[in-house]
């Protein structure tokens, strides 16, 4: 017999009833009922019971057995009398009565225990992250991820790419965030970068004639700490591709991450590729609020300047005597009461804002009567006028709030989810996808007026270098985001692999060439040798995971996190270096105050 | 019509004839006949031959068209004259009619040819990478790789194992080889480091109950240059299992191996798994004078003290009286001629040894006759009793070292592989392997004695604590590699997984508890925790490459590899630091003389 296990502990049934076996696994947990023995015995793939008599050779052994011991036993398993058959366990129908036992792994004390559902401080949780990760949701989570990136992979093989592995010890290459840099021993004094993504490689084997590229590729960002992001590093699917045009990004990358969602999305309903709005990023932020909209949630804002223009509201109508000013209308349907209404204005005020204006719409039983402040001063003809737009009734509401759309968009966008959970208007039971398009490429500084790159400095504009010769704020690029209920899954464009045009893109934002060849030199000069024209994007394999695992923190799809300090407890990092390590690589550590 | 292409430079065919195509790709070669412009048009997937008469509307464009120059083409598909037709390609029956053409990117003078054989010195290739890529054989090699990984992940896969992915920023843990550093920010003065291999987390990961790991994991080491290896970093396919004994790993991983060189070794023979041999670490020393022997060659070294012990050749019976001393026969079947001995004897001269004694055997028409000064000293009579030993005859001969064997084992080991060679005794056609086990835990420092671990510290020794009471010298641990044609493609252990084992092996070797609390911490502590038994192995992802793609040059098979002074010619790294990024990170640069 194998040293052993002959079965895993998800293995017997009643069809082994008679059998001698052989397990190993952890004690998941003990209880002594009338002098018997029982144990659940726990490896990676089930649970089964054991239990042990006074009249097994073992029994003062298996006395001494805790929770978390690792052993192996061998027993002869029996069928269970049919009151104490457990249909929730495929090994429910049988138990296993030990006649050996050999402890392979005694356990100290716990500081956390792997059975039941207790909550350890995230400090504890990381520090004994082996215990931790004993424990069921983190097992399914760990599998979940495993099995989410490999079914990635082998979509993208269907599709006839091929995954490169791009340098991990690199150059720095100053892309937004903070480059994690590493010394270099042999070159004392001069410093390799970590990727904080593959971007210039993909375009290089582009470049290089690869054509279709794909790559779960690690990205180190040194980050400041945050909640929802790994202060380090992440994973993407990186993905890019030689001869295509935007539609053709999407073709090919929806049906792959649909796929995912359907395969692990636990019978959560997910949208078709084929029907995935493309949503200008103008009409995302004016309808939703937000570039990563969650469609989940029916309600779309929509201008409604035109009815407070010159009305008894003077609030807005003075304020839309200012030049790029709006009002907006959040229609919120059944939210036609004016205790949520008010609730909703108390929200608005938290948020910093004067508050904001309702109607709603009611029957008291002499038909429908629109209330609230808001419909008192701009009478009723236009208040009817605004309830037709929007399309609401007898138990419906509208908020409305006014002003520069810049500086109340994230606002309303907020609002619109609040007021979407409020009323239960979210499908919960559904993955909303849509590609967010026509990004602009530059965005003017508030104070100052400058012009920078509002995304990523690669995109091709659209328009090429005709749309650059015009107004910076009004050229658009060919590049894209994808949303998934409210979150960014995706981002990526059609890139800029004309150096004439990369060279004038980045005059306007204030880079002279000189700066550029200096920053992106490998790609910059590489497209000077016939580059073709390629596109793609990256999709945030953590997140994704996150979505599908249901869970709101990073930490809890990471095997071994680093925490929001960006330590690792478990291994203590980071750490002192020695002073050996800092000589050779010539470096000194500037004592801190 | 799709903007850039209709088909790819390897779909058009005879079935095309009359269909009007786009196509783009790079420009190969140009030809002009009598007028005629002949363009190899290449993309990832193959070439076409397209061509433009005078009377296209294009021709004035087309004929500025300069090698590697990206372009898109319109044209009408012709059936190519039978005498015309290459059957070498896939598109030789046809060629496009060009009528449309734009110039999607320009290629400026080339400081390599993609079209040809021309070689390059290999900082030109590094430099412009892209354009190096491009090249047949570079395509061939990186297609290869990523096809080999991928055939590797599906094999595993299938085994029921998960990928699971490890940290890449993490703590120092000093495994033999050099760490990369990598200053933290958030904690100024204090380093994390990469990973020289995922050691210490597999094991955790067994420790933490998920049964069965692997990833295609990089790791990095700070590596003095060396032609055949990466001076920063390499892949590994990096598995591990628990509950399992060494024939367990074994049953695991040769079936993957041996699946991925039949796949990708064009044709050659591939040893069937259960036929690989297992031998000890001190009989592959013994018979190939290496740990890492090429079993391709028949040649097996065998122990002949007897036959010079008190015997005439006062050398070698001198030296017997010796302790620990002995003499060795290479056996060379068809080397039996003065010519070729001598030749040999001036190879071992070369390598720093006095010289090679040797025996052949001829018949120069009166019978077999022992030839050579060796036989003349030793007589007839040991001759022949040698002869018999090693199986020889005539046309054969035999070379002998003697000594402590530790001093000459490597150069007898050479000197196998040259003879091997040079009487042709290699089978080129086939992949040969065999695992080496037993290695001893421990060795001898040779001129202070002091004891350190031979390899890896973390196996466990054969007989455990018992055996670790004894002579340190004399224990062997579950500890193996995998020889393929004299190359080390696996190397792993069973785990020392008994925390009070550990501590034993460590003080043995000079380290006390809290000397190796320090340095594997994460490991010692999990370990107290009900720790599996477990066990696994690491093969090397650039070298099995190599090796199926018959490459001696690491950076053959490597997208983006560092010279030998660890530099990135392409994306120039490393580079200086910023002085704000030196200040944020609390380091200051020692100015070097």
């Amino acid at each position: 017999m194998h040293a052993y296990r002959s079965h895993s502990c998800a293995a017997l049934t009643s069809a082994n009833v008679g059998d001698t076996v052989r397990l190993s696994g952890w004690v998941h947990r003990v209880r002594d009922h009338g002098g018997v023995l029982f144990i659940d015995l726990r490896d990676h793939y089930g649970v089964t019971q054991v239990l042990c008599d006074p009249d097994s050779p073992v029994f003062a052994e298996v006395e001494k057995v805790r929770s978390e011991w690792c052993i192996r036993i061998d027993g002869n398993v029996k069928a269970r009398d049919e009151s104490l058959i457990n249909p929730k366990l495929p090994t429910g129908e049988i138990e296993v009565y030990i006649r050996d036992l050999e402890v392979l792994g005694q356990s100290a004390e716990l500081p956390l225990m792997v059975f039941g559902d207790q909550e350890y401080p995230e400090e504890t949780r990381l520090t004994y992250r082996y215990l931790d990760l004993r424990r069921e949701k983190m097992q399914e989570n760990m599998k979940l991820r495993s099995d989410v990136v490999a079914s990635i992979r082998k979509r993208m093989w269907d599709k006839a790419f091929r995954e490169y592995q791009t340098p991990i010890i690199t150059a720095s290459s100053p892309e937004g965030a903070r480059d994690f840099l590493v010394p270099s021993r042999l070159h004392p004094g001069k410093f390799y970068a970590l990727p904080q993504a593959p971007q210039q490689f993909k375009q290089l084997l582009m470049v290089s004639g690869f054509d279709k590229y794909f790559q779960i590729a690690p990205c180190f960002r040194d980050e400041d700490p945050r909640a929802d992001r790994s202060p380090t590093d992440f994973y993407q699917l990186d993905m890019e591709m030689s001869f295509v045009e935007q539609q053709d990004v999407f073709d090919t990358v929806a049906p792959v991450l649909a796929g995912v969602f359907e395969e692990f999305g636990g019978g959560k309903k997910v949208d078709a590729p084929e029907t995935w709005a493309q949503i200008s990023y103008r009409d995302a932020a004016l309808w939703y609020g937000s570039d990563k909209p969650d469609l989940r949630n029916p309600i779309k804002m929509q201008v409604v300047s035109e009815h407070f223009r010159g009305s008894g509201f003077a609030i807005f109508a003075k304020l839309l005597e200012q030049d790029g000013t709006e009002i907006r209308a959040i229609p919120a349907p059944t939210g036609g009461s004016r205790k949520f209404c008010d609730r909703m204005n108390a929200y608005a005020q938290k948020e910093g804002l004067p508050g904001m204006g309702y109607i709603f719409w009611r029957d008291q039983g002499e038909g429908m009567e629109a209330a609230g402040p808001l419909a008192k001063n701009i009478g009723p003809e236009r208040t009817e006028a605004i309830r037709q737009q929007l399309g609401l009734g007898v138990g419906d509401a509208a908020f409305f709030l006014g002003g520069k759309p810049k500086a109340f968009e994230a606002i309303a966008g907020r609002a619109r989810n609040v007021i979407g959970e409020e009323l239960n208007l979210i499908d919960q039971d559904r993955f909303a996808f849509a590609w967010i398009v026509d990004f602009p490429i530059y965005e003017a500084d508030e104070e100052t007026g400058k012009i920078d790159f509002e995304h990523n400095p690669f995109s091709m504009p659209q328009g090429g270098m005709e749309a650059l010769q015009g107004d910076p704020l009004k050229v658009l690029g060919y590049q894209y985001d994808l949303a998934c209920n409210g979150y960014e899954l995706v981002s990526g464009a059609i890139r800029n692999h004309r150096p004439e045009i990369m060279f004038k893109a980045f005059e306007i934002a204030g880079y002279d060439e000189a700066e550029v060849r200096k920053r992106f030199g490998g790609m910059v000069n590489a497209f000077q040798y016939g580059a073709p024209p390629h596109g793609g994007c990256a999709a945030g394999i953590d997140r994704i995971v996150m979505l599908l695992a249901g869970e709101q923190n990073i930490r809890e799809v990471i095997l071994f996190p680093m925490n929001q300090r960006a330590e690792d407890l478990m291994m203590d990092a980071p750490n002192d270096p020695t002073s050996d390590q800092l000589m050779e690589l010539g470096l000194r550590v500037i004592p801190q105050d």
